[in-house]
């Protein structure tokens, strides 16, 4: 019978966090400040202590277009660094830490899965060490010092129709999607319509993970546009006076999350934006301490290569000058086949004709992060028990005429001993050549619309782009105001190349229409928003929260 | 010159936690939590392992009508408690834990002043362990919870005119006291009137400072009235199945949390209801760790004796069969001038007159709390610049000569060492007589509005007690389904004994008037409104907020 992953890590014996720290990475306990036993921040003085120590290298792990048959790039991540340390390498896991509010929803927990899994799982899934919650105070404080400022004679003058700057919670709500504040006469402020969305999906958890610094933060933070006056003119949090109390908020959860695997091996979890209208990366702090930690740095980006490593490498890297050594793509056979076509209730049948097909869009991906962003790429097949020996054969095999190294993984049954031919490929792909600077998309100077476009076309293979007049007409004024170096966000459904999440594969000549621009100045982006994005969720008609609960001695059910 | 709160803060050395709780408490690091290197959460397990201990005694810490002038329960608290420990005696703090939204607003920090402060002061102030973050993420789960239910058929028949439960957020912000929620088309529920309160506001937090264990916390959380149905029964959280995920956020915080004082004795924070609409009282759970740990433990009750320790006896107390030893009533030379109508800017001058006649606000608690609950007191003078020597005899003088013991505290200048007469005089009363159960102001079995008048006649001092029709028959209503058996909790202001702030010194003959009643059935208790009650707080001009911030180094300022 299969165990859930909350009776496999509770199987699991987790090690003292400051004698973990101590023995794998050199750090003594002072340089750490504990949150019980089994986590801790690793202290920021410290880690810009290691400045002069060399990286490590950096191996991003992405996904073929996430499919509801699922992929497992998380898994696949803390297996790869299970069996890299098995092998006798240091490897270090820099991943995102999940958001609470999905747990009481649908979605479950987001520590890995099976035997490839982040400990405490628990405290991890629930408040961890509290850094979403310094994200959505210091997010609200701003909220709350934009009507006071109002309220209190509105010296800026800001236009109370164009407040951009919404509040958040974590936690599924969609009944505050969309609300009208300031109701109740004179003394609660003056009334205008807002709305709530989930921590992860705020400017400032974007920030958060691309901030190189405190410095650097509370910079981000002042830049935040939150509000036009009446004559279009921009509104910041520097402004408003609210950055210092904000970076004030989030100067303790700024240190990264140390925590383990199953198997013992250290892991950041620091930082979760969203990867639609963010860029679904951990934190800048986390991958750095990651790369002065480790000898491989292992990490993870959101949704699909078009959305997560496209935003890794042109977001990102490009920001914080990071040189990937490689990267994994992960793929799986029941994935491959929807993408060929078959219906989810017929995946667990063996359909190489489907496979086949499907592959399209794994060769997609595959030239996307090979010959587009210039990556040394090895392919993750994510091993599932209805996978047929024919099938594996056939991807293997078609993997291998490509000229890429491929490799099945079965962490998740197995643990990192299942995931040691993924290590191997990795550390001989790794050791091939020198990391070296990514090419990107597009360069800084060209214009939003031009930096848009050549996205669209190459790693979309769209045919052309589309805007509303509205988002039009915001991209030309931001352009305008001074902010068109900045790269761009692009929010689309991840599972399709195209806009239309049903066309699976690989779309071309499509157009990506833009429906809504949004500036986030802080974070260093503009987000193309194309499609519906949610940035609430709602609960299920069934909540995991109804199922959930915990004995008199303190042991929780319910909660996977 | 003065040093502000953080420079003093700044300038004690604290002792490492697991050092203090190991050498001063017997508490070895494995029933510790650390959060960090100064705070820690004591395992809950660890302490019901200590039932049979015997109790220390329960020192009550209180104070007249506050007045803008300030009286310092808290640091009165404070420096008793530093005093005791000089003197050789065994003395462990339980207070409540600050929120943090007033922080950005005008009141500032709230870990004491001067030398009586507890540290470590930033992170107090801040996000201390999350216990309140866990607070509010439960309540706004079950809210959540509520319009999911609404939203996905509605199967309980909830009213969504007449849902009591609100949101709450940690942070001063007006603007969401009254709100539509639910706007935006069927995807996002049905539209209703909401708002949110600030957290220490939530019935969460009451049932939480009121639980004697988990799975107490769990079964007063189901019993939280969040609803009517449209034939006006009542919906409980149970009836949702929100208990369970509600106690499972709640799990680590109910641990309560260890630091120390500037002169590292053992304090104890943990909870921190309001005084208006619940009963203002640190956890009953760091009440009963502090009376476990100690000789002695101190704490204290929100606002002045009319409230605070009303509600301490009367809810608190009742509830947990605690027998407090002895009261130490805090006043002030100048809050007493303003009782004897000295207006604020005038409190620097020697007024002996007026001194006199402001002790009829001291007479009164002093009345109550010997005569009415039966406790031993000790009036405690907070010491400040401005008095006088004739002023502070007279104050002594005219206490002695009721034949109560009087002490001169100088704790916010002088640390424990100015609070040692203070100590003496504490001890004292201890040693004469065993402690024993208070006189109640009502029995259990009084209806719910005899219980009211009882209280407004005996403590209040009036004359009659009136109501809205709309509050009598919900009262009635209650009474009727089965809640009569609770006690009540007034919700007024803490400047008068009557609702009138402006009326000083010692009125009688008044009337109280219930404006509103509010059944928090799972703290259990029945809140009689009386009056305007603000459970969400404002920003002012010039939010504190403004003048935060953080330096590189992350050195903090404006944070007072």
């Amino acid at each position: 019978m299969a165990l859930h992953d909350l009776d496999i890590a509770r199987r699991a014996t987790l090690r003292r966090i400051t004698d973990l720290a101590r023995e794998r990475l050199g750090i003594n306990e002072a340089q750490l400040v504990p949150y019980g036993h089994h986590k801790a921040k690793i202290a920021l003085p410290y880690l810009q202590s290691l400045t002069e120590r060399p990286d490590g290298q950096l191996i991003l792990v992405t996904a073929t277009s996430p499919t509801p048959a699922g992929e497992g790039k998380t898994t696949t991540s803390i297996g790869l660094a299970d069996a890299m340390n098995l092998l006798g390498h240091k490897a270090v896991l820099a991943l995102r830490e999940p958001s609470i509010g999905p747990v009481f929803g649908m979605k479950g927990g987001a520590a890995g899965g099976g035997r490839a899994q982040v400990g405490p799982m628990e405290d991890i899934n629930l408040h961890f060490t509290g850094d979403f919650h310094a994200i959505a105070l210091a997010h609200n404080l701003l909220a709350a010092m934009i009507d006071n400022h109002i309220h209190q004679g509105n010296a800026l003058g800001i236009d109370v129709r164009r407040v951009f700057w919404r509040r958040v919670v974590d936690m599924n709500d969609r009944a505050l999607r969309q609300i009208t504040v300031g109701l109740g006469g004179p003394g609660n402020g003056y009334p205008r319509e807002a709305g709530f969305d989930i921590v992860a999906a705020s400017e400032v958890m974007a920030i958060f993970c691309l901030a190189t610094s405190l410095a650097d933060l509370k910079a981000r933070l002042g830049r935040i546009v939150v509000a036009e006056t009446r004559d279009r003119q921009p509104v910041t949090a520097a402004d408003l006076k609210a950055h210092g109390a904000m970076a004030v908020l989030l100067k303790d959860a700024l240190a990264p999350n140390l925590v383990q695997t199953l198997e013992n091996n250290p892991a950041l979890l620091h930082g979760g934006p969203f990867g639609n209208i963010a860029h679904g990366c951990n934190s800048l702090i986390a991958t750095r301490a990651a790369l002065k930690l480790g000898d491989y740095a292992i990490t993870e980006a959101g949704f699909g290569a078009d959305l997560g490593a496209e935003k890794f490498i042109d977001i990102k890297c490009r920001l914080a000058g990071l040189q990937p050594s490689a990267a994994v793509l992960v793929t799986t056979v029941r994935a491959l086949k929807m993408h060929g076509g078959v219906p989810k209730d017929a995946l667990g049948s063996e359909n190489l004709a489907a496979l086949e097909q499907g592959m399209a869009n794994l060769d997609r991906h595959l030239h996307n992060l090979r010959e587009g962003f210039g990556l040394p790429c090895v392919v993750a097949i994510n091993h599932f028990v209805t996978d047929t020996d024919a099938e594996i054969a056939l991807l293997q095999n078609r993997v291998a005429l490509r000229g890429v190294p491929c490799a099945v993984s079965r962490h998740w049954a197995e643990g990192g001993a299942g995931a040691t031919d993924l290590a191997r490929a990795v550390v001989a792909l790794c050791d091939q050549a020198p990391p070296k600077t990514p090419r990107f998309s597009y360069a800084d100077a060209d214009s939003l619309w031009d930096k848009l476009t050549q996205l669209a076309r190459t790693v979309y293979g769209a045919a052309r782009v589309t805007a509303s007049p509205e988002a039009e007409a915001r991209i030309a004024q931001w352009q305008a105001q001074g902010w068109g170096h900045l790269p761009v966000c692009v929010a689309k459904t991840q599972y399709s190349f195209s806009t239309d999440p049903k066309l699976l594969g690989a779309p071309s000549g499509h157009t990506l229409h833009v429906r809504e621009a949004r500036l986030s100045a802080g974070a260093g982006f503009v987000v193309m928003v194309c499609g519906d994005i949610m940035t609430m969720p709602g609960l299920p008609v069934h909540p995991g929260a109804e199922g959930m609960d915990i004995d008199d001695a303190g042991q929780v059910t319910g909660l996977y």
